[in-house]
């Protein structure tokens, strides 16, 4: 609103369009791009993430910060970090253009307060398809948001249930918070997408599997009946009086790697079973079981995503899971209800891929 | 279901009553004692958690083992853990009527899944009028869960809406995960409980104000307009063409303790504000920030609650942020989601506080 940085930001966009230069910015952090070594941002600190699959674009610095920090706490890599700010000439959708083509952006992750031209945005995203996941975290919902929107970045935060329609129409992922932003992200850029709603909870407890439980079918995903194969394979590990049926009570056999793989592959091999929500609380008695199951996970390769809790007191295990991240056997997350919660947001993503866009002719 | 086992559970039972000696479990992991220095658990790493004032009572041992570990990673103490297995002859009710009186008590938690006798349970409950918070999770809403939380303990999980209205009828702030339960015993434990429920949300980026925006209007905070001494107070501390309105954006003075410190006081000082809302995220230009901001903070001393998100790459502010912590200045997260969520929970806890639990005469 101050006409003097008006007129400034005017000039030097006719400057940068008539020279073809896309400007990030300004009221910008800055970028980091990992691919180039470069960080052009006021936080040297963004050097310390990993590198990984992902983008992020984000129309503030606080939220690109949030969002930095804790994936260096989660352990999620990054290819790009983009404060879009005032966007100059460079806006969402131009934005989306180019991590469309670029090879090292495999998830797209953008934080939005509000746009001037949600049209253009969309018809950006939709023109390409679904070639990669587009996951977004909107917020001015609120009517206080809303007005800060405006000052903030100078657009209009906008009726959420018309920008909520628009994503899902174009295939686009929309998450309620930073923490599940990045949950997704994670997930998307480390597992396979599951090619249903069907998950086998296997549990080495009983009540993180029911916190798991809760979840799944409040957000649409298929607690399976297991085929009579799989229930016949899975019951060969545990005794008669245990929770057999999905979700599964591994505790009985908790200590026992070697049941706990046999339940694992037996689940994976069900046809109905789409994913598994692997979740395990370290104890004593099972204080070896993760280094021995690693060891089966790694080996089989598996197909079908498996979203994992498995938690213990820091320094133990935390090696072990790193590892088994590294290596793609699973995607961990350290409370059962994120666990579930990103599970179905994967199966989300997946039922907005399956929709045709509202423009597409095919 | 063991009819052997049940035979047995039931001669304990009657030797224990007849004796006069209260039983936890079977089929329990154990309890934790931080006043008697007793680990008696099957997990020598429990004796890592910090003391504190909050006990926790579960019906499930990963789920009391998942609380344990978190709160190992969110710096958050107990008095006891408890897990109450199959609940010979101590159930929820008897373990409410002992940590009533329990001095190192202050917050009650639990961890249930279905009780066999909820109206006794109620009934201890209100029978001790509000003397000490009682929070509690309840997991078993989904069809499947509800089949697993009867085999698991031997108990349905029951109709969901009639155990959260009877949760609310006693007194009881029902959470809905692992960690909003930990959350918010966190901040009960640490916190004043807010009078009333208006907030002012001072952040030093405008994207994580919105993001804690929406939280505060969704479940029904009120982000509050100022009185005009508040305003002309904060105006003085920020330009013009800052949002200096409530939520303030304290970016302007980022670098600036003193103007952050002022702008805390002036919201602390107004009547319409009940807790506040404190957003920083890490960047090089407020590196010192926070070192300088304690001691505002330490010696103020203040009697409104400060929930806050301040947030640094891993081993930035983390030593400050703990000493803030243990000053009882402000109440940590690592979301603004999660420290407006929480505010949000302390202020419908006091609610239920204000309402006469439905058999009492006063």
């Amino acid at each position: 609103d101050d006409p003097a940085g008006t007129n400034l930001h005017e000039k030097i966009a006719v400057i940068a369009n008539n020279s073809g230069i896309p400007v990030i910015g300004p009221n910008t952090f800055g970028m980091i791009n990992f691919q180039a070594r470069l960080n052009a941002s006021f936080t040297p600190e963004f050097s310390r993430l990993k590198e990984g699959s992902i983008t992020l674009a984000s129309q503030s610095g606080g939220i690109a910060h949030l969002l930095g920090f804790l994936a260096m706490r989660g352990d999620v890599g990054f290819s790009k970090i983009i404060g879009l700010g005032n966007r100059l000439n460079v806006d969402f959708s131009e934005i989306i253009d180019y991590l469309m083509d670029d090879e090292a952006t495999r998830i797209i992750m953008l934080y939005m307060e509000g746009i001037d031209n949600p049209t253009h945005f969309l018809a950006a995203v939709k023109k390409h398809q679904h070639k990669k996941p587009v996951i977004i975290y909107k917020t001015g919902s609120a009517e206080k948001s809303n007005q800060a929107a405006k000052s903030h970045t100078g657009s209009m935060a906008g009726k959420p249930e018309i920008y909520q329609g628009a994503f899902s129409q174009a295939g686009i992922l929309s998450l309620n918070s930073a923490q599940s932003l990045l949950d997704t992200g994670k997930a998307l850029a480390a597992a396979h997408l599951p090619t249903g709603d069907g998950v086998a909870v296997l549990s080495g407890q009983a009540g993180p599997a029911l916190a798991a439980c809760d979840i799944c079918e409040a957000y649409g995903l298929n607690i399976v009946d297991f085929e009579p194969s799989t229930q016949e394979s899975i019951n060969t590990f545990l005794p008669p009086l245990a929770l057999r049926t999905n979700p599964v009570d591994m505790g009985p056999a908790w200590y026992d790697a070697s049941a706990q793989s046999g339940i694992i592959r037996a689940a994976m091999n069900d046809h109905q079973v789409n994913a598994i929500l692997l979740l395990t609380m370290f104890a004593s008695a099972n204080a070896n079981l993760l280094e021995e199951l690693s060891v089966f996970l790694t080996e089989s390769k598996p197909t079908k995503p498996i979203i994992s809790c498995i938690l213990a007191p820091p320094g133990i295990w935390d090696e072990s899971i790193r590892k088994l991240e590294e290596s793609g056997s699973l995607v961990n997350y350290p409370t059962p209800e994120r666990a579930a919660m990103t599970l179905a947001n994967l199966v989300k993503y997946r039922s907005l891929q399956l929709r045709p866009t509202s423009d597409s002719k095919g």
